[in-house]
Formats: C-alpha cells, sequence, structure tokens
C-alpha cells in the first residue's frame, strides 16, 4: 500500500501519518518525487484494512499495490485447483457442460431434460428449484419438491447436480440433495451466507455479480475460502453495461484475467451471459476459446412453454448442435471433454 | 405489452402466438405496419409474466409499455406516502436528516456522535451494527451489542434510530431495537428477505443496488409493499459507473424519476454516494435541491480513528456547518426541516 | 508513478528496468514491502508518458500517483479561473444560464427565444447550427443561415451567444458569429480540432464526453490550454451508464471533484443530463446547489414542433418558473447571478 | 413505432396527436389496453424521425419497434458483403489477420514488423501514422512520412494496409496510400467525417465507439452506406465499463448480435480490448470462435520500446504461436484463412 500525500502537505502532517501506521504494526517507507511524496507501507496490510488514511491531514489518496485476496490468489497457490464432484473433475484442463432447465418445473420436464443433456455429452445437471425473481408476481421454484425432482434425475442418469441455494435457512436441504451449491449473481456479496459456506465441505459455484468487479468477485470467493471450504468454482455470467441488445454483456476477458490472478477454476454460462437463445452457441464456442474451465447451459424439452427463461433457453436439437462444435473446438485446443469415472446408468 | 413480430413471420406463425396469447386469458389485438407486424395484449399483464414469448416462431422482440410494478407505482396511489417514525415524518414535504457513524464503535463515540447530531438537527440516529465488508479480514460490526448500545442512544437523546439488516436470521433482534431497518444495496434483490419484510411492520429504507435500475428497485419495494407492509423508503446512495474519481456515482436524477413514477419517498445518502467526505456537502446541497425528503450522512467524532467509512465521514464541526447550509436552502425551496413532536431529552 | 514488481521477479529483472527509467532522465527509488517491491519514478513524468514499463520482465503494474494534467490542475493554478464573456463573467462565484433552443429552425422561432429567455433572466443564448445527429435522416441544422440568425438574436437582445463547432472546416465561420465556442460530448476527443482551439482567443465550452472520467475530459481541457487558449468552460451533460429512465446520468458528483482538482469553471447541462423537460427543473436547482457556475437549458416557444429534442426542451411559462427557483436558491447560497455590465439593447 | 398514452390522457389528447401524426404523412392505429391506450404509427417512420411525441399532451412514452438503420439490416440485405480489398476478401467464411505496430516509428521497426506478421500468416499490416492520445505531451504519430513508410512495407510485403485517419483534413492523402481507412472509437460519431466517406470508394473500417451501442453503431455505418460507399466493415474493440482490471470490456456479444442485425462483416481487436499482451491470445482464440470475420493484433519487434500500447502489443514470437492456435481453432470451425490471390514479393 502507498499513501500519495498532496503538494502541501506539511512536515509535521506526514510526521503524524507515520506515527500512525508504526502504531498499526507497520513499517514506513518514504520517497520524496518532485511534485508528491509518497509514503510506502511494509508488513502485513490486513492490519490496515479499511483504515482512514485519507482522512489525515495532507493525505491526497491511497493506492493499492497488491490485490487484497490471499488464498485465492495464484502468489500463494501457483498451481490450479480442481474439484472433484463425485468423480467429475473441474479445472486442470478438463472441459465441464452442465445443461437443464433455468427451473424445475414438472418431474417430465426435469427427466427428459435430463436424459437428453446427458445423451448430448454433458455431466452436470443444471435446475433451479428456488428461482430469484425480479418480480414478486412471477414463478419462484417449486422449492424442497424441485430438490427432489433432480435428486430423482441423478439416480435415473448419473448426471451429477447443481443447484442454487438463496438464503440461509435452505443451507442445509440444498447441501442435502445437490453436488454443487450453486452462489447466484444477486447473492455473491451475500456475506453471512458466504461465511456459512465456508464451513461446510461441498463444492460451491459463485456466480459473479452484475456489477462486480474480478477483486470482488475473488474476495467473494476469499470468504468461503478463509472459511475452509476450498471448493470454490467460479462463473462468468454476464455484467451490466449499457448495451441493451443483449441481456448481459459476457465478459469473456474475465476467463484470462482470473487464470492469471488465480488458481480457482471458471466456468461460463453464455445463457445468461447474453439472454438470447439464438447467440448461445457463438458465446458458447468463444468461453471455449477463451479457455474457460466448463460451460452451464440452459436447456428446455420445449422453450416456448418454460416458466421462466425461455427466451434463452436451447431445444435439445440446438443443444446437440452446439455439443458437437464444442466437440471439435474442445480437440482442436487439446482439452478433454471430461469422460465420467463410474458409468451408473440407471436401468 | 406489445409483441413484434419479424418482417418474415407468416401467418401461421402469427396464428400459434394468438393462440398461446388467448390461452393466458389476454385479448389480442393485432397491428400491421409497412415493416412488421405487432401484436398488443390486452388484459392484466401479471397473467403472462415472464412468458416467452420470443421463444415461438418469428417473434422478434417483446415490448412493456407499462411498468411491472403497481403498489409502488402513482397510477394506483396518486398520493405521496408519508412514513410515520414515532412522529417522525419522512415524505409529503418534510425534510428528515438521519447522521451518525458508519460503524457502532464504542459507547462513547456512539453517544458523543448521537449528542452531536442532534444538536445540530438531525433527527434519525445511523449506525451500523452489523456491517457488510468486501474484505472477511475486516471489521464487521459489534453485532447485537451494537443495537443494544442504539437503543440506549435513542433513549438519550430522543433521535429514532436506522441500522441495517442484513440476513433473516436476525431480522428479530434488529426489528426489537430499531424504529427503521435499513436493507444495503448489496440486499437490494434478497428476495427471501424482502419478502418476510412484507410481513411486518416496520419502516423499511431499501437502499438501490450499485448497478439496480429504477424500476428494479420499485420491483424491491413492491416485494415489501405487497407483502402487506406499506411504510417503505427509498434511498438513493449512487450506482456503479465507470469513473473512479468517486467511490460511486450519486444518481440524483432518480430523485424526480422516482418522485414521478412512485409514491414512496426518497432519502439521498451523499456519503456512499461519493466517498469522499469533502465532496459531501456539495452533494448533500444538491440532493436537497433535486427534491429529495431527507439525507443520510455519516458523522464521525474522529474519522481518522473510524473503523468503517472514514474517508467519507464527516466531522462534528463539518456536519453542523452543513446543517446550517441545508436551513437555508430549505427554507428558499419551501420545505419544512422536520421538528420533533415530543421533546424528550434525557437529564 | 509508482511501478510494482511481481513476486517472483529477479534482481535483474530490477537492474534492467532501473537502467531503463534512468535512461530516460528520471531518478529511481525502490522499496522493498513484504510481498511486493515497488519502484518509484522521480522526475518530470512527461519525460516517461506512455512509456510501456509492463512490457518489462517482472512488471506486475503501474500506478499513478498524480494526476496526468497540469495547465488544468489547481496544484499550479490555486485560484478559480473566471472566463469573461465580452462582459458576462462565467465562474468565481456567479451563476450564469445559458438558454435557448437546441436547433436554430426558423428567424421567428429563434427570436421569439432570445427575447423570452432575456426577459426571464438568463444572459447567454443557446442554438444549434450545426447539429450532431445520430441518425444520416435526421434535420442536422440550418449552418450558417442558423450563425447568421443567432447574430441577429445577439443585436436584438443583447445576449451573448453560445453555439457548436463540429468540424475544423467551421472554425473561422462560427467563431466570427459565436461569442463561446462549444464542443460536443461526441468531439471531446476529437483531437486535431482540441488542437485548434488552442490556438485561437476565443472562449470554449468543453462537453464531456458520454463516457469520459473527469481525469479525461480535464486532459481534453488541456489540449487546449496547452496550445494557448485559456478560456475554457467544462460541462457536465451526463454520462452513459446501464439506467435506461433518464437519456443519461447527470453526474452531478463531477461539479465537487471539478473544483476540487481543477480551477476551471463548470456549467450543468440537465436537459441532456434527462432527456425529460419534466425532470429538467429537478435537476437544474440540483445543479446549482452542487456549485456550479452556471446551467444550460433547453427552452422552445412550442416544443411540441421543435426539430430536435423537443422531449427534454421547457415552454417559456416552465423557464420563467424555474429561474424564480434558481433565484431563490442562487440568494440562499450566496451565489451572484450575473447582472450584465452594459445594458445594449437594440430599438 | 408505437406511442404510449398515460392512464390519464383524455380524448382530446388522442385526437390532437392523431391529427398531429397524419400531418406528417403516416397513418394511426389505435388500440385501447386496461391501463393504456397505445398509438401505433404505420408508413415509412422517417417522416418522423426525431419528432417530439413526448412533448404532447397525455404522451407517456415512444416505443420504437424496428431498427432506425435500413441499409445496414439484414432485412434489406440479407447476403453477407463481402469486402474485396485488391483481392483479399472480408467476410463470408474467410478469416483475416491484420496485424503491425500501433504507431509507426520508424522505418526499420515497420519493415521488420510487416515482414514478421507477413511470415506468419497476417494478410494485412496495420500502423498508425496519426494518432489519437489522451495526452497532448505524448507521441502522436509521423504524420504523412508513416504513411510513405506503410506504402513502402506494401510495396516490401504484398500486404495490404490499414490505416487511422483522424480528420477530414488528412483524407485524400490517407485514401492515397493505405487499402482501408480505419475510423477510430473516438471518431465513430464524427458525423462530418462520416458523410465525406460516404463519398469515397475505400473499405471503411469503422471501429465502435467506447460507449456505443450495436445499434448507434450501426447508424454510424448507416452514415457511410447512405452517402453511396458499400464497402463498411465493423471493428468490436471493447467498450467501457466499470470493471478495471482491464483497459476495456471486449463485448464478443456484438458478434453474433451484429451478424443477425446486420450483412457486414465484423473484425474484433483484442489488443484494444483488453490492454494486456497475455490476454491477447485467449481473446483471439474467443473471437474467431465468437464468428468474427477477422482479428485485428498488435505486434511489436520490442514492446518495451513501444512509443506507444506496449504494454499490449504482442512481440514476433508471440504472435507466431497465436498463428498456430488460430490456424487449429480455423480448422475446426470450418473457416477459410485468406490466401492472397496474387502472390507479389519484393525481391
Amino acid at each position: 500500500m502507498v499513501i500519495v500525500m498532496r503538494a502541501e502537505a506539511t512536515g509535521n502532517d506526514l510526521a503524524a501519518l507515520q506515527a500512525a501506521i508504526e502504531e498499526l504494526g507497520m513499517q514506513v517507507h518514504v520517497s520524496r518525487g518532485e511534485e508528491r511524496t509518497i509514503v510506502g507501507l511494509i508488513g502485513d496490510k490486513r492490519n490496515v484494512e479499511g483504515f482512514p488514511f485519507t482522512s489525515f491531514s495532507g493525505v491526497e489518496s491511497v493506492v493499492h499495490v497488491t490485490h487484497p485476496f490471499k488464498l485465492a490468489s495464484r502468489d500463494f497457490h501457483p498451481e490450479p485447483t480442481v474439484v472433484d464432484v463425485g468423480g467429475v473433475k473441474i479445472g486442470g484442463g478438463n472441459l465441464v457442460v452442465m445443461a437443464g432447465p433455468c427451473s424445475v418445473e414438472t418431474r417430465d420436464q426435469l427427466l427428459e431434460s435430463a436424459h437428453a443433456v446427458k445423451a448430448a455429452g454433458a455431466q452436470i445437471l443444471r435446475g433451479g428449484a428456488f428461482k430469484p425473481r425480479t418480480s414478486p408476481y412471477a414463478f419462484n421454484g417449486l422449492g424442497v419438491e424441485g430438490l427432489k425432482l433432480l435428486a430423482e434425475a441423478r439416480e435415473a442418469t448419473g448426471l451429477k447436480v447443481v443447484t442454487e441455494l438463496m438464503d440461509l435457512e435452505h443451507l442445509d436441504v440444498v447441501a442435502e440433495y445437490t453436488d454443487i451449491i450453486q452462489i447466484g449473481a444477486r447473492n455473491m456479496q451475500n456475506f453471512p451466507l458466504l461465511r456459512e459456506l465456508g464451513k461446510i465441505q461441498k463444492p460451491i459455484m459463485l456466480k459473479r455479480g452484475l456489477s462486480a468487479t474480478i477483486e470482488e468477485w475473488l474476495m467473494a470467493a476469499e470468504y468461503i475460502l478463509s472459511g475452509g471450504n476450498s471448493d470454490v468454482i467460479l462463473c462468468e455470467r454476464g455484467i451490466r453495461t449499457f448495451e441493451t441488445a443483449t441481456r448481459n454483456t459476457l465478459d469473456l476477458n474475465a476467463v484470462p484475467v482470473v487464470k492469471r490472478l488465480s488458481h480457482l477454476p471458471v466456468i461460463v454460462d453464455p445463457s445468461h451471459g447474453t439472454g438470447v437463445a439464438s447467440y448461445v452457441p457463438a458465446m458458447s464456442r468463444a468461453g471455449v476459446a477463451a479457455g474457460a474451465d466448463g460451460l452451464m447451459i440452459e436447456v428446455h424439452p420445449n422453450p416456448a412453454k418454460a416458466l421462466s427463461d425461455g427466451a434463452q433457453s436451447l431445444n435439445v436439437p440446438q443443444f446437440q448442435s452446439l455439443m458437437g462444435e464444442i466437440q471439435a473446438l474442445s480437440n482442436a485446443l487439446g482439452l478433454r471433454l471430461e469422460e465420467r469415472e463410474t458409468e451408473t446408468v440407471s436401468p
């Protein structure tokens, strides 16, 4: 951390600042430039987290020279993390496809979806039982009944399951039925929830918030990691910008940035990242080519009948076609489309 | 709601769409333009909330011609809502100032702050007991102990109290100690929390999310209103944009927009809206002049010692000076700086 | 400027960087922290403008600790600049109102507007002769004929005139007819144009670009100032964000930020900043209360007949009413609504 | 176009609006819903471009149901445009790589770059002779001298040349030396310049503005097309968002969106789209996979000595390696990496 003094700061200003820094257990390193004096802080910067240096007389600004995350950082963990979801490995050169309907609607709809996405090569089934909806009047999911249907679909197909958790109250029941707990964009900075997720041993897929910087996203991961749960998967699902031609702006730059800063695997969600089914294949391909460890894609047997997000869902033939393209890309890029370790197909 | 057909849509496409709309209990009104056919839907549009019209063959886009909120709308409630907080009225031409430290830190710090802001003309004391922090390593509040100190400060000064609730788990205890429950920007779309807030009878101050449109903000208010709690106060606290000279971009446009679309009172928070203490007076004045029903301002007896948000906190003399300016503005604009109904000064 | 080295940088990396910096005529100051080594550069940083330090082995990032502008900075020019427009003073505690139609359309329309805004208290007449339009099919102004009408209106009323220049080709003719040359948001970084404006002696009003940071805006002013023209007036007219309820997001934070960083006067344009006539009065008041040196407001005798921007134009009675509010605010804030020095009313 | 009336609009309001629409030569189609009456306009909407309907009594909002561009639209030109640059074809399933230094600096630097990028498989040489720079103190290009060096490099290698035009003054000289005229992001809405580009017969590469919507970008293309020049190539180079980890946010969603809305070819520029050399390969691959018709990549023989944009330039071995990956991707996706028609290698 570097503190920049104003041009007109006095010697007393500097002395008072130095004293405060040393009181926090840090060393000080002063550098006088032609226009500005800058003060470097040496020591464990967690000592000074949130300290209001800019309230001191003569201080112009505070500049952070290192990232605030530690456990999520490649500096401290150079090797990529591989999250093992009951034998399906996420990260480390594998390419994992998660697919299924936005919401679990009925037993038939879910089982039909599950069989179809598995046949096309997906390893993980997605489906929402608890749905965050902008309107209080919209369908908000089947709840625990939906979780049970997901578990039934897992039994029937051998797919692993990912589903969203929206509040602490349902943590136990969601953890009971799912293989990966998804935390949605709107909960990325739900700090009480993140703290509890650090205390369990279950993979967490943490979606990026609509207006979260990559640094804030990694800090949200740090909450979970610092609690003791090291199985965190990131998911880029688009950010909010001025562009209105798409529902969100899928920020694929985030893929190489995360790969450089962190060891955690990162998944791309082109369904929310575009909001339009016809753009999903292009952006699925782009996500893989950018280096993502996997894709999360909404697939519905009949999008025109979907109770949520029908506009961005692929139908089954579209998904099959896309999986063929992904296979070709994966070969060209030297990735492994993960093979399931145990082939537990129900009769 | 209007559905726009593609140029190449066929008669069959149109017929299939019409049938689906009528099945949802709506009437259809078709209008053929030179380039596009458009289909108007007539009826209660909550029938078609989230229905995937764009998945139908031949559909280009769906255009919403009315806002999705009802209870928050001026159309259905033309008179401004006045929220009565134990005699302090928010809305309807009053100007209310909420002030106090970012976090409750110690008994002395809080009581000193409370006496100072009351003397300067504030009616409501702010102070965080549960603090959302980007970093898991930062100070995150005194919890219930902080709530008790707030209640003690209320006793000592006669000020009303506003404090943040972060999760359902603490709803009862926060509701017990505070006069207004604040929902922070990061929880604006915490839908399970919003639903529960609709079931209690306690004023809620709902901060706008960092990347929430005004429409989404009003939809979040609709969650609370639709549960039966009509005492919702909005708070503009800055949105996230590309500008980095300030912590957030305070969107004062939101004040007249909210006044036009809704009957709910709106407060401006220039402390979070700028992130820099020296910009707070200018933006406090601007908020009042834009038509806000009140201000929420961070004040600390010694900002350089604050455990959070010191950089954006005014000290007591700065706050006193600002309140003089606010008084002059308020007179010029014909507003009432609310007088307290009962003068309960502790000995 | 401070250069941050990667954790894994070697002694050779550091030596190579130091040599390169010294070759550029700068001194080096190395500071070794616990996690990172940082390298301070001492000397005139214009020596290293744009130098690709991040291409050096071992370099993680470059951090700027001072602003890149000099002539626009308060550090080098502590007193506020007052621009004298033929006796009308902009800056230094005066409050100037510029008003008139978006476009000059006809002689009658312009003269009627001019007399009306003068009677209501405006000192400067606005009106576009060259109009930037998103569509090639829209009305794009009367050109030189419009400039002549502006000059006629000036004769008739004693108002000063501000109008937009869109390209170098028309610099001479625009400069001949106007008192202030306006540079629109889309030309804020038209660098060849800015360079030429530095060579003339005529006040320039530089609108902020739709996605320009305040620093970039001041750098655009620096282009003009560095050419030798010191009469630069800034104009905040709203930035582009995700919010769609308004045409732009008026960033009033920019007013106190500019006042802190720079000595240049700043005007607020609530017409473009909101895009909706009914929001203009609130945001005009807010702009004044935030500390702006003036307002630029679109006024049309009959907005429903306007050829451009009718939706955001006030009619004459609305403008008169607003000017009454501005007068009251101005008194409350101790501002001077500028009185004209010479009363040159044409017969 | 659809006009939405307020709930409280009267019969007179509606009649006045109808009369005004009919006076503009359009037909009216009224549709009464439960909450709102909506008015459809039938006819050529260029008649009503910019008409201020929201200034009419009783009007709530205006909703556009078709895009404002015609010549750039797929509706009117279903087949993809292929721009022929002296035998190098852009669009229609070819994949073209443009590469070279940010700025032309010296004869040696440019020739070395040109030979290297040609050997690696590029068909078009990029290099700036006129450089837009945020700071007036930064290197701004060699001007006409740079154009001559580009022409010399073309002679020496057989590569085609693309370079930026910044103002009308240099249109003739730039057109003389280059094969494609590049219009930079900051000039995307320089309307006088766009109009002149419509009058010449030379391919134009139009970069997307930093805060331009895709619709505005296509309207800028419409300016050129409507003047009679049909050889327009679009270039996505990143938009401005809140994210600071990268210089811009490369919006690859724009690729499938443009492909759906328009027939014009689109190029991706990952160098400006990320601002960091180490992210360029990932985003080059992603651009190709998203369906772009080509890439524009900054390559410099020695990025650490570059006078501009060194931080985002690849060196030659990095570019060679990337071209191998692009070749593999291109094969997997069934694209043609364009072969030059005539092999004019200089001795």
